[in-house]
């Protein structure tokens, strides 16, 4: 996205049209991962919430639209994303995640979401779109996505990731030391199928043993078939109607 | 286990009576957990396999009694038990892993399978039998596993182990930079439940990006009852016909 002119921009209906935000036309457009993370969250009436690389803010707004009363907070370091996440309602700095401004870094949060860019430098991947993959911040580590977090939690505050499954081992090792009590749930195509997608949460001074839940499955029927319709009841609730997603 | 009188053993059916091992009577006794470890285990006739920890033999003899014509060694620290899988037949070395004796150092292995005890004192975790957690190794941290079967590991070869769900990140941890390709097939009680062990594999030499699989469900039925009987067929069929575990 080179442009900030109307012409170069959609007005997305999401959760079935309880939420409306502007994205770029071309470039990174949420799909999603950032609206099942939102639905993962606990958030209650009243906490305080950071979305760390916010994009247009999906993650957050969708949480808002559901749990009222949440002061949301975002920050996304490139500064057309962070425009449109402000357009679209979101308190949010352009900074990078591990350069906090001082109105962040003074601050601490209930929750903190993160659903970081797939495709990373240390994962050895190439990025289709290696423009997507600089905006959205591929050379940060997973590790320095959790510091961020870690510091900027209350005590006994979550944060709450979605990722690429094969990433498990990095959301661990990163957590290590920094965080306690992780939870990871394996988001499954269909039944039977391994794991694409992870949520994974920790917790600040959580003392508990990880945790390996049993999926949340997408998409309903064994086999693969190329319509968007084929999700389950529980995940049609969740784009279509702003429903949680009940760990 | 102090003594090896016969009054002091017992001689148990496995696989459905395809295999009976000495087990003493007290102390450490073989469950489902190296059974289904042995069943997931794709070995080929002619193959070398390494049993660490092996108690008195059952995962490497279960193996034995599914696939015909393996070179199977087990290596004990426990003497007794040691012994008693000597007389169930498996070649056994009475050695730590961590020291092991010349006629296993200098041999190379296709598989190498591991069962290691359940509570580590490095888990914080206090063993109801103090007894049976030093007999069997506790003190031993899973990297020392890991790392002991990466040395004797063929090129391409594979670690196969069964544990603990919460022992994921100590898995994860322990393979890094030493075995590659990592896997997790969790096992979960019930469908919904999360998973309580997990069968974690990997590769020396291997490069592929980790894979968190569909888990394996070993009972029917949403609730909780107690009755053995309520296996699944695919567990049934492992632990009563000595199937495999087809991963």
């Amino acid at each position: 996205m080179t442009s900030t002119l109307d012409a170069d921009l959609t007005h997305d209906a999401f959760l079935g049209g309880r939420l409306h935000l502007w994205q770029p036309r071309a470039g990174y457009r949420a799909g999603v991962d950032p609206v099942l993370l939102a639905a993962s969250v606990p958030a209650k009436s009243g906490q305080a919430v950071l979305d760390l690389g916010c994009g247009v803010g999906t993650a957050a707004l969708c949480l808002g639209a559901r749990v009222p009363g949440l002061a949301l907070v975002g920050v996304e370091r490139q500064r057309d994303y962070a425009a449109l996440a402000a357009r679209n309602g979101l308190e949010t700095f352009a900074a990078d995640l591990t350069d906090l401004p001082d109105a962040v870094r003074y601050r601490s949060f209930d929750h903190v979401l993160a659903n970081p860019p797939f495709f990373d430098r240390d994962s050895g991947h190439v990025a289709a779109d290696q423009g997507r993959e600089a905006g959205r911040g591929a050379e940060t580590p997973i590790a320095a996505w959790i510091d961020a977090a870690a510091r900027r939690l209350r005590h006994k505050g979550y944060l709450h990731m979605i990722h690429r499954a094969e990433r498990v081992p990095d959301l661990l090792a990163g957590a290590h030391g920094r965080l306690g009590s992780p939870e990871i749930w394996p988001l499954c195509p269909r039944v039977g199928k391994p794991a694409e997608l992870v949520i994974f949460r920790a917790r600040k001074d959580g003392r508990a043993d990880f945790r390996l839940h049993f999926p949340i499955i997408l998409h309903e029927g064994a086999r693969h078939e190329r319509d968007g319709e084929s999700y389950t009841p529980e995940i049609q609730a969740i784009l279509r109607a702003g429903a949680a997603l009940h760990l």
